[in-house]
């Protein structure tokens, strides 16, 4: 039995953010609200959602599992009008999911959750730099950057959070220095992403009025964020190989 | 002798009613004002317009017929600010309409009213069920529809007015009941319609405060409602054989 | 030396004016600003740009010239946020423009000056007629004409400014009496010229409160505008000949 309420735009905005890597995805659904890890198809980048009991209007479930096809999932949300509510309700026998919007009712075939790719084991990493900012200063900075080169380099000097795009005529450089950050843990960072998954989730990201980066060097990028109070985004994305 | 003045979104929206189903168009005017009745290329759908004397702000007339490009006119309307009067004049000799917006003085080249398709017959049809409600709420449930199928169940039962949509996957169903309808006369009502069309009507529709829907079991649809106070729009889309 | 600071905004549209019509330029800079003359590639149309030292919020420089790539000047200017400053700073060793942008810095390889298109000598011409309107009645005549023609013909006839296009099923006018002007100095004019290159012109000409046309009889036209207080522009464009 599963059965809530939720904002329309909550929850599209929390689906946005695993979307923009995953297209298929495995809920985990329990008291305590509605979880998902995933791995991007080319095992570059992985997304973790929770979306707390919190979040919802109302919540009752048993738990259980549910495979989603975010695509379809956000064409159904985008029915919904600013402000309004979604109903969804899981129906056991059928395996599929009941979307109201408004007036409307919607029939969400599920995927057997079998058939979803393993969710993968994210890893507990300690991280030396810690880095925290409005979101909307990340992604402009993400925009930029791709107008110069297809990676960049983000990485922590003293107290400045630092990016570098070199393209083969410009080049761009971004210093924030602690005193113009929400946050600062220094520590020796400094790796290489690819602009292409960084400017996936910062769609996401510069909606978020305060995000989390967590660095190294040569290490993966960890980046946290919330949606509301009840809604947590973790993503993990693995650095390249910097040439010289 | 025709010499008009209208506002020009009012005239735009009256013309784009019509210019979603036919490109070509005689318009018949009198004393009473101008109207046309015509009939779509594949013959399934029809839409009469009546703009009155009074939708005007100017309207002088000797009775006559024009045959004008819908398509040309539209261009020419979107050349006027919002707000802003157009002016109408028709030149008896060289067949063109003169139409001023502002400084701006646009000369239409008419078309031979007989070269344009004979206007329909537009069946009388008594139908059953009578539904009235938002062009907001009917445009909505037209969009979600196409994301499932492309075509669509229209209906009343009892007291609802209900529309239904299967997708190969998933499937959709709208019910209203008639506490939340502007208005519900009851009625055995059920016609399978196709989505390509309800979705060109639906552009105008979707401005229109206040739609009524006419509806029997395997006949046509007929759809009404107003722009303002003096201009009427009609349409009868013909049914589909709906297949189990 | 050269350091400036400037409101993005007021840079972009100054920049725009010029981009419509050449991608790479000659700045000449010295103390009283920033100057260009380039011809289109096409040597259909000149523009004059004339950037004061009062246009900016801080300017210091020793004289001397940039050769720059436009498209590229222009992404980097879209970085800025409405309201935002840049600041621009030019290495001389490296030959190297750097642009801040908030917490962002940009470093724009400049383009040889010699490997630029000598600039144009921009003729002067003691044109007959002169016409003053507001820039958005101008960009409103020139793309109600696309929709007629590829080429317009402007004058002054009388105490009337007009422009007349031609297509070969329609036909469009604009007369504007000196009394709905904001200026008119009348004289013999009439001259036929390209769509193209007036809409190119007129996304900048739109924006103006103020734009004078200086015309003759098959004569080139002048254009006048300003953006702020402190940045004239300037187009001539040559005419085409008319047929009959």
């Amino acid at each position: 039995m599963f059965k809530a309420v939720i904002n329309a735009e909550t929850l599209r905005d929390a689906i946005e953010a695993v979307s923009s890597l995953v297209d298929e995805v495995k809920f985990s659904i329990s008291e305590k609200g509605v979880e998902l890890k995933a791995v991007d198809p080319a095992n570059v980048a992985m997304v973790s959602l929770k979306i707390g009991a919190e979040a919802f209007e109302f919540f009752k479930t048993t738990p259980g599992e549910i495979g989603v096809d975010l695509v379809r999932l956000t064409d159904v949300l985008s029915m919904a009008d600013k402000g309004e509510n979604v109903q969804l309700e899981l129906d056991e026998e059928s395996r599929k999911l009941k979307i109201g919007v408004g007036s409307l009712s919607y029939t969400l075939s599920l995927i057997d959750p079998s058939a979803i790719r393993k969710e993968p084991r994210i890893p507990e990493l300690d991280l030396p730099a810690h880095v925290t900012l409005h979101g909307s200063e990340l992604r402009r900075a993400v925009k930029a950057a791709e107008k110069v080169s297809d990676h960049v380099v983000l990485g922590v000097s003293d107290d400045v959070f630092f990016m570098e795009a070199k393209g083969e005529i410009d080049s761009l450089r971004l210093n924030i220095p602690s005193t113009e950050l929400l946050g600062l843990k220094p520590g020796e960072a400094r790796s290489l992403f690819s602009l292409d998954y960084l400017e996936d989730m910062s769609k996401s990201i510069g909606k978020a009025q305060e995000v989390t980066l967590e660095l190294g060097m040569d290490y993966p990028l960890r980046v946290g964020f919330k949606i509301g109070q009840a809604i947590e985004v973790n993503y993990l994305l693995a650095p390249r190989i910097e040439q010289e």
